[in-house]
């Protein structure tokens, strides 16, 4: 016999678990449309060497692979090999997507072999205009989520090469790599991995301080003006600005934000709620990953948002169900007059069901009740013979008899739906 | 490089075929929730085990493997592993679930190997009512889809097996994955089949001949009580009865309709609309496979949507696009302004795009254009002295000035939204 389990680091969605589930997807597809992102879906499965060429050393291990495919791991590779393929696209291109993807790495509290990316992304884009449409987009999804207190971090890839080089650091992509884990190693871990890939000790420390600077937005770019001046920290400017017509007063740099990823070449973002969870969404600029795909060079930005962080912060709050009606049968002979009912009911929109166990009407109540369904609907030979059915309340315990049409409008005002 | 096309027998679905895509699944969705199913899923990977030990040996060799693990075939297996693990379900226990299943099948025309399915089950009814709503459900689903012309094809497994009794056949689980090709290998094919499985020439003549009984419903179950009285011509015959209570004029009994797969145990459905495409739906009961993965014995019965094969015959009818705004900037130094502006049309709910690329005025109304954008709102100084905005109705050309809450009436009004 197979394991009756679901695989390790996989999970079953019980109904009011995926009830949760699909009414925050809904809220972030919602905001998502509503600045224009368009939904677009790929295939679960890509050619391995596609994802190979793109993971990075530490994803490569964690593919699932079946002969010459692999699972996605991101919905950005898939993104990308489409735009690549398809040059004539209307540009900028702006898509959502939201689905799964799938990592081997070894299943923890909170990290999952299956879980739910929800991206969007800007392709033929270069402007950082782009960028900050991005974060607003992010936000307003947060916000419709019920978030108040978040963080989004940004930094700029350009202004870290600046800071490396003037440093006198060359081999600056594995450098990011290492920098990217100063919260899980600590200083000492990372100036050893750095030395390790033959940056010497004092460069490695210099490095560290000059990213550990912080302080207000506008003390930070003085600082970088001053030191760094490049059009990295330009960028970074423009960034902040557009964030703040935005409304957005929740934008910070965070100068050792390097995000872990080579593929990264300008701004990168990282959004922060609490929780002891880790970001919740993070993202940045890519431009050049569709050149290197042998593509027709392409500007793209992009910023996912983690659905599994997001729903373990919001919480076990269960989701609103819909009114809705179980027609009970005195006795089975009625089941034909039940099913009618029904019709009628869910042809006026009324989530309805009827008993399909020929059970008594005491358990026929208690199965409704364990759905928590809203109404029960009695229909016996008096109810039959008027063209009605006897409604009770669940919740009040009150009783009438009325026809479908009165049973649609209670029904309704229950839910304070018209 | 990689290649840039998606794997053999997968999709891209680009945003005009994606919207086409969501706008099924979600009359579907609403269709099956109506009916009080709820929504479940499962990972898209299970334990090659269990997969291996359901699929039947024409399937094995169809399944993506990955170590241990292998990518679903169908929706029905995890449903089944899901209830035998977790007895204490309220029963019946009615679940939806709209998800892709993999095969590793040679991809055709109308042929993939990532498909999308849309399955209801009842776990825990032995009764033929659960049958027929799962008919009725499927009927109303199509209907919402604008299926007029449609056929359920009904049969019943353990009438097939009393035929085949009465007839001296003992292999019927073989027999009936012959049968189920009928339509495809012709009468001779099956009985040469037959025959290589060691049955005897007269007998499948026999059994092909009695199942290939037509008629009228009361005429073939009046031939059914006559020969072959059993339970499975009871079920039959209240299933019948059942469709008709729901208003079902469309549900044909179709004796050679067996289904290929070995579980079935009882009703078997098929759905047929025409347009070459095969069957649109199928299912039946299979009551006896929880207890075969050593779960508590639960009756169970399900069908399955093939959404491919109905947005095949649902052709290429472009999703009713909402209407959007495109805020165009006559310079880009009003650009913090149509943020503001965009801002106040998205909480407003509608779904509105700004300039992301510093284009002039009629690259941008340009770009409007490629995306089939209803409203252009151009924003310039006087707009912004006024707060207004210059709001240009794509479709007739006609301008004005107006507010953000004119706006949002006109734009809505023009979706015939409220």
């Amino acid at each position: 016999m197979a394991k009756l389990a679901p695989p390790r680091g996989m999970r079953d969605f019980p109904p009011a678990e995926m009830a949760r589930r699909k009414e925050v997807v809904a809220k972030v597809e919602s905001v998502f449309a509503s600045f224009g992102y368009a939904p677009f879906d790929t295939p679960a499965l890509e050619s391995i060497e596609l994802l190979r060429a793109k993971c990075g050393s530490d994803v490569e291990k964690q593919i699932f692979e079946t002969g010459k495919l692999g699972l996605r791991f991101d919905l950005t590779v898939p993104l990308a090999r489409f735009v690549a393929s398809n040059p004539s696209l209307p540009k900028p291109f702006k898509r959502y997507a939201i689905g799964p993807v799938w990592r081997r790495e070894e299943p923890q509290k909170g990290r999952f072999r299956e879980f739910l990316q929800a991206d969007i992304d800007i392709a033929g884009g270069a402007r950082v205009e782009c960028d900050a449409e991005l974060l607003a987009c992010s936000d307003a999804a947060l916000r419709g989520l019920g978030f108040r207190e978040f963080e989004i971090l940004v930094n700029n890839r350009k202004v870290l090469d600046e800071i490396a080089g003037k440093i006198g650091i060359e081999n600056v992509s594995q450098v990011f790599r290492s920098v990217d884990k100063l919260q899980k190693i600590g200083e000492e871990g990372v100036i050893g991995e750095m030395m390790g890939k033959g940056i010497e000790e004092k460069k490695a420390k210099n490095l560290l301080e000059a990213i550990s600077f912080e302080g207000k937005n506008e003390k930070i770019l003085e600082m970088l003006e001053k030191n760094y001046a490049c059009e990295g920290v330009e960028e970074l400017k423009r960034l902040l600005e557009l964030c703040g017509a935005y409304g957005m007063g929740n934008v910070k740099i965070k100068l050792s934000l390097a995000r872990g990823l080579d593929y990264y070449t300008g701004p990168v973002f990282e959004i922060y709620a609490g929780g002891g969870v880790g970001s919740i969404g993070g993202g940045g600029r890519y431009d050049r990953m569709i050149d290197e795909l042998g593509g027709v060079p392409t500007p793209m930005t992009g910023i996912s948002l983690g659905i599994e962080r997001i729903m373990e912060l919001i919480g076990g709050e269960k989701a609103e169900a819909r009114p809705s009606v179980f027609v009970a049968c005195v006795k089975s002979e009625f089941y034909p007059y039940a099913i009618s009912v029904a019709r009628e009911l869910r042809n006026s929109g009324v989530t309805t069901q009827t008993d399909l166990m020929g059970r008594n009407l005491r358990k026929q109540f208690e199965y409704a009740n364990s759905l928590g369904i809203s109404f029960v609907a009695v229909v016996g030979e008096k109810e039959k013979k008027g063209g009605k059915l006897n409604l009770r309340d669940m919740a009040s315990g009150k009783e009438s008899l009325v026809s479908v049409a009165e049973a649609v409008k209670k029904i309704n005002n229950a839910g304070g739906q018209s």
